[in-house]
């Protein structure tokens, strides 16, 4: 990796850049398997030579900052390690969680300086693990690449700030904006890599969330299913979890032979109370068999309410990341609430036609101020498709 | 231009190829504004120095060997002249319209190689001009960058090839294929970048399509309007005619006060022969007015025959290029009869639901192979929208 690299560094905050650069791509390994932990990369380096590094893989197994310390030891470094700079792609923890504080791991380690890319995103402890490395005497830098390493982990902030994950709101459209014919068949409108591209997608998830109405139409697995290459090339052949299956079901009408229910994994589903009350019997079976129904207060539209499943993954499931794979009602919803953080777009070059199905069902609008607006992040070609990502703009509108 | 090329070429096929690339952007000059002509340049190369060089500026006035030849003169290479290489885009043309054939000129002047990217797309002709060099024992290459040439002239070939013009799409639509709210409102789905670029496109095209609907709910002034700016950097502020507009109106519903009516340039209005004798006296005013009005037999479904539409703009009026700017019933015939040649999509990041207009009115589709689909040919942001390119595949499936 190192070889891939331009120039050798010479001032202090290129050389800083530099090896937080290494660092950020070193976390980016982790991006499909630390879930819901954060994906981190930590280097060491000491008079310009690196000594060690190492990334966060999964929750349980050591964090970044003990992985590097760990490797230069193996790598016979244990005596370049006092006086050393360690650059971490996010603020070291300063609490026991599984593993001990690295705060404290880089204390005793005697490291000399510590360069943050950003602070823990948790507003509550933000600047805690710092402080126990300040307090030691540790030179501590911040917000080297911020902006890179908050790209690392934007799931895991979300949570952490809002207590809700980062919702991606997936499409796959003709470029009529249709997404099946009138008769429901929609295989496939998009290429093979766009829907290679959603299962990786997928695997950056904690939750899928879908719709009944999707759930009795098209029956989806709604699983990850990668190639064995990729999966190797990205370490994940045999770390990486199948994300929680999450269904919205308000009058809990999942037929008991629903292929998402008997897939590996865990499958959560969301009815209203009423429901829950009026189809117990169904409920108690269902729990029976692994999966779990949750009942929600209804909204006044007798529909669950969709901040609340947010909040509830959030909070009781630890899901940093959701990626929404529903019909057009459905989709329309967490559009017209504001829950949407990223759109990931799949045009596919081709028209299906006005009687084809909508992609947002959305209340009517009159005035041309109303319309629904967002900012292209990124737009790229799959073959023969376009991959867009947009972020939603504020909807001050909703606020009147 | 010269001085902005690479190094100087070495071998022959690397200095006609260099030689052809500056012809080809003298070429561009023109395409604004030569219609119903082709755009076309030429470069004189004598002992490898540029003597002359031409541009095909506008019908009537001289083809671009003149340009070139009158050049070289004007620069005091009169001497130069005989004995040189003439780089021409298209094939010198071997017969007397306003202007003498060109292939004579060449011959008068003793060039003595003529290099050349294309052939004249009229497979009548298609030859004749290469003959005439050959006969005078004039060295003649062709095909050099021949297809960068035929991007030059796509209308000029298609008409010359088919008797028709090419003809592109205009839409302007929502990622979710909306192009109005269902009030009709439309102002504006795009930013005002896609709005210039449209214009740009309305000057390249011989004459812009629309309904009578669209005259109906919108009173489109159908017109190109440019920046002063633009027009002079483009060599176009004074020769730069507004495009023939054609309405489509079956049963000749359109208002005498339509705004296209008044705006400078020529309006033709296609009706059906029933409609002009059940509106002889509107027909008569029209005309009076000085717009024309054409009588086309009715399809079956006592509609405008659109080919017959195309077949008239060519043949009677030497259209190369034709825009259709139009809603979603006369937007989806075009399309579904297979008279598109490029889909010109302009994508604004928005979206305006399932209440809003939809983009293309089509027959239900029951398989998912019944879709049409296109090839992007290209992809740009314009500000925040994304325009795109597409081209029809062929719709093999109309000829089951």
């Amino acid at each position: 990796m190192v070889s891939q690299k331009p120039n050798k560094p010479s001032s202090q905050i290129e050389k800083d850049v530099y090896y937080m650069q290494l660092a950020i791509e070193l976390a980016e390994q982790g991006r499909y398997s630390t879930k819901p932990n954060p994906a981190v990369g930590c280097v060491l380096v000491k008079d310009g030579r690196i000594i060690g590094q190492g990334w966060h893989k999964k929750a349980g197994q050591p964090h970044a900052e003990r992985m590097a310390l760990a490797d230069a030891k193996q790598l016979g470094n244990d005596a370049k390690i006092a006086g050393c700079t360690a650059y971490v792609t996010l603020e070291p923890c300063s609490h026991y969680g599984r593993t001990p504080p690295c705060a404290d791991g880089l204390v005793e380690a005697q490291v000399a300086r510590v360069v943050v890319a950003m602070q823990d995103p948790n507003p509550l402890v933000a600047g805690d693990g710092m402080q126990k490395l300040l307090k030691a005497g540790i030179e501590v830098e911040v917000g080297v690449l911020q902006q890179q390493a908050e790209q690392l982990n934007l799931g895991f902030a979300k949570r952490m700030s809002c207590k809700r994950p980062y919702v991606r709101l997936k499409t796959a459209s003709s470029l009529d904006g249709r997404t099946a014919l009138n008769n429901g068949q929609s295989k496939w409108i998009t290429g093979a890599l766009s829907r290679q591209q959603v299962h990786r997608l997928r695997a950056q998830s904690g939750a899928l969330i879908t719709g009944i109405n999707t759930v009795l139409a098209d029956d989806p697995s709604l699983t990850v299913r990668l190639e064995a290459k990729w999966l190797a090339e990205h370490h994940l052949d045999e770390i990486l979890a199948q994300p929680l299956r999450v269904v919205l079901d308000s009058r809990l009408q999942i037929p008991a032979d629903a292929k998402l229910l008997t897939e590996p994994g865990e499958t959560l589903i969301f009815c209203t109370q009423t429901a829950f009350q009026d189809n117990a019997e169904k409920a108690a079976q269902l729990t029976a068999a692994g999966i779990s129904v949750i009942a929600l207060a209804a909204t006044n539209a007798k529909q669950i309410d969709l901040a609340g499943v947010l909040d509830y993954l959030g909070q009781e499931k630890q899901i940093n990341d959701v990626m929404v794979e529903a019909g057009a009602t459905l989709a329309g919803k967490f559009i017209e609430q504001n829950l949407v953080d990223e759109l990931h777009s799949f045009i596919a070059p081709c028209l299906l036609g006005n009687q084809a199905k909508a992609l947002f069902n959305l209340p009517e609008m009159h005035r041309m101020d109303e319309k629904i607006e967002f900012t292209m992040l990124s737009c790229q070609n799959l073959e023969n498709d376009l991959y867009c990502i947009f972020q939603p703009k504020p909807l001050a509108k909703l606020d009147k």
